[in-house]
């Protein structure tokens, strides 16, 4: 248990910025609701699962709807006390501790917001150990876990109730209302145990997030003796996919999700060679010179080519210089019912999914 | 008190599908809903409002959505039990007893197959006096009574809970899982007490709808002296607006609505003239030679020519002989609140409220 300061805070949405691969919401916004509410409320205390005793009660605190809408709308302070009680009078329990459902710069932020509104602790966990865009896509829908009883509530004070037959159809019912509430609501889902939790949460994610910020941050001020580049692609774990400029971004906002393209041309070493990148919220396949290099689940990481920031979809534009990584995704979504849930096939995507780093072996993006 | 029978549930179908001009759903499909309800549960009981104790708890039961998906979705039992259950726990307390939200031949009976599954009395009540197309469309609404917490379930168990800033919104969000749900849902919504009830409902509704009912059932036999059809517009209370064949149904299921017109050429004494009413589950407005003669929220109600039974919307088909009639709608509709939730420009017809008895006036429609 540890409490969390500003530079926690900062470090934590960087990281999880970076492991959203492109989707997760603005890290920036992030953290200015979590700092604010921090510094309104009160500190937000992390907890490591392991201090989850098996019958605690747990949900996740999330945005739920398409990042551009997300920046453009105000967050207030009620929806986390609105979305609680709804909770709490369904389940007919107080909850112990939120967790965040997905890494990314907003939905890491709001239960640290959360828990400094609620004074409840976060755990350090959550369900996809990166973003995806739709909310049947985490660990716990592989572990048969409900995403309901789950909470819905807008900037207007709006309030509906899930009871579902399936995290499928949570999806589909909660995205209809995300929609005709404007594109972006406040949600609370996935109540569980602390053992479930504990069994197929991706533990230790706002840990890893945090270190990641914080190398992201020094990555110019290290002394590794490696250039800015080796060291953070050390750091990261990353494959090494593309270094090149945006020349175009071919936006969609359709049913509440951002679908594009991004296109580069490469630069430096890739200098005459070409790259895109399609996205739904979170980057789901890059391919180079036509040779596809990784693939959902696997995360897709654009960073700025200087500071190594993470680059989320919405802020991709044409003329940013930037650099393309590779990073293993969680394991549990590389077996048969994982894959169903966010292989490629899911997305559309004409391939089989095939690990990042044999996609890349012997070729340029081996580290 | 009074149990229904089965002759009263068939004239309470064929009575409220006249009420629910043109919308409400289909009284075939209605009247066997509820007669195989209380076949297998037992008997339904209606009670006069005046009998319900001020403090008593009712809430409406009520399909949503496209009358035409509506005959083609399986309706269970299952769904009043999941509607009752989830608001007793929102509302923290029983219900006393139900009532049907408007007049129609689906949504008279299911409050009468919900009495009959759940043993509790229907109230002869209503908040329209009519059908109407959107939820917000209540008497209720006028009088400023919230119609959440609202339930909403599926064929397939799906269940969803509403609070709402307002009436509108409830609409609106309700809708939009109503159309991913596949167009069509079962309702609990706007709770209330007795004395609400007793100011704002459509009192002693289901009577009426079985007296007239019954009239239509026996129009041809009857001994008044007078012709068939000068004994349904009395009976009716009808305004006579046309008589003719159809010659054209334009149809657009859009928005879990259906939208649409229906042309006429004129028989009998209206030979050689034609006419139109347009529609949005309901009939909204009709117009012949040119000259509109009734609109929302006045009824407008097209039946067959012979028979004198109502036509719903999605039975209209080319061919068919009709005879069209204006009732006058219930005395709240036609006051500024009531005009401003369901007048002719709320629709989209470009013509103010002016009461079917006075655009009537000195017409062939007198009687």
């Amino acid at each position: 248990m540890r409490k969390l300061d500003i530079t926690d805070i900062e470090d934590i949405a960087l990281g999880a910025a970076l492991l959203g691969a492109g989707g997760g919401g603005d890290p920036y916004i992030g953290k200015l609701i979590a700092i604010g509410a921090v510094r309104e409320k009160g500190p937000a205390v992390l907890i490591d699962p392991e201090e989850l005793e098996d019958d605690a009660q747990v949900l996740a605190i999330a945005m739920m709807g398409a990042p551009t809408v997300l920046a453009e709308k105000a967050i207030g302070g009620n929806e986390y006390r609105t979305l609680m009680n709804m909770m709490t009078q369904f389940l007919g329990r107080s909850v112990d501790a939120i967790y965040p459902i997905e890494a990314g710069g907003v939905n890491s932020m709001l239960p640290i917001a959360a828990s400094a509104h609620l004074g409840i602790p976060i755990v350090d966990a959550d369900g996809m150990g990166r973003a995806f865009p739709e909310l049947q896509m985490v660990t716990f829908t592989i572990g048969g876990i409900d995403s309901c009883p789950m909470a819905l509530t807008d900037e207007k004070g709006n309030c509906v109730l899930y009871r579902t037959i399936s995290n499928k159809w949570t999806e589909e019912l909660a995205r209809s209302v995300t929609m005709s509430c404007g594109g972006a609501v406040s949600v609370a889902l996935y109540p569980m145990s602390g053992k479930q939790m504990k069994e197929y949460g991706v533990l230790n994610i706002l840990t890893r997030s945090q270190k990641l910020g914080e190398a992201i941050r020094t990555v110019k001020n290290q002394d590794s003796g490696l250039s800015p580049e080796e060291h953070f692609l050390r750091f990261s774990e990353g494959y090494k996919l593309f270094r090149g400029k945006i020349t175009d971004v071919r936006r969609e906002t359709r049913g509440a999700f951002n679908f594009g393209r991004v296109l580069l041309d490469g630069t430096g070493e890739y200098k005459g060679r070409s790259a895109y990148v399609d996205f739904q919220n979170e980057n789901l396949l890059a391919c180079v010179d036509g040779e596809i290099l990784a693939t959902v689940p696997d995360l897709i990481c654009i960073v700025d080519a200087e500071t190594f920031s993470p680059v989320t979809t919405d802020a991709l534009k044409y003329g940013k210089r930037v650099f393309v990584i590779g990073l293993q995704c969680f394991g549990l979504w590389r077996t048969p019912a994982g894959l169903e849930l966010t292989g490629p096939r899911y997305f559309g995507c004409e391939t089989d999914y095939i690990p990042v780093e044999e996609r890349c072996k012997g070729g340029q993006a081996d580290v």
